[in-house]
């Protein structure tokens, strides 16, 4: 079993982030804390549909507020 | 391909939510927002170590800052 799979990186996984919000299209958000291996939190979103997975800016107001609708369970 | 791969479930996949503060032992945190399949909100922890996942609860003040500490890139 490689450290890869059970979940763990070893290095970020986000060389660069989505500017438009794209809040309507995600299906599911990651969010990774920052550990020892990357030193950012990293959240990758994963789009209805094609499944692609994108990462967001966790400074970017518009990802901070699509965080927060899907805390509190409000649709678009 | 199965809507299965593509991360779409076809209902909820949370029977039980963890009640004991666990923020400490998150690897990282999957937000599932509310879909036509399930109607709220669910929140996929994966634990550090055992990679075992736990669905916590999106109302309990805990998990909500865990969510915010995430976002704000502090470490405990």
């Amino acid at each position: 079993m490689s450290l890869r799979s059970l979940g763990m990186e070893l290095h970020c996984r986000c060389i660069q982030t989505e500017s438009r919000p794209i809040g309507c299209h995600i299906e599911k958000v990651e969010l990774i804390p920052a550990n020892s291996h990357c030193e950012e939190t990293e959240i990758i979103a994963t789009l209805k549909k094609t499944g692609q997975q994108v990462c967001l800016d966790p400074e970017a107001p518009w990802v901070k507020k699509v965080i927060e609708r899907i805390m509190a369970n409000r649709k678009r």
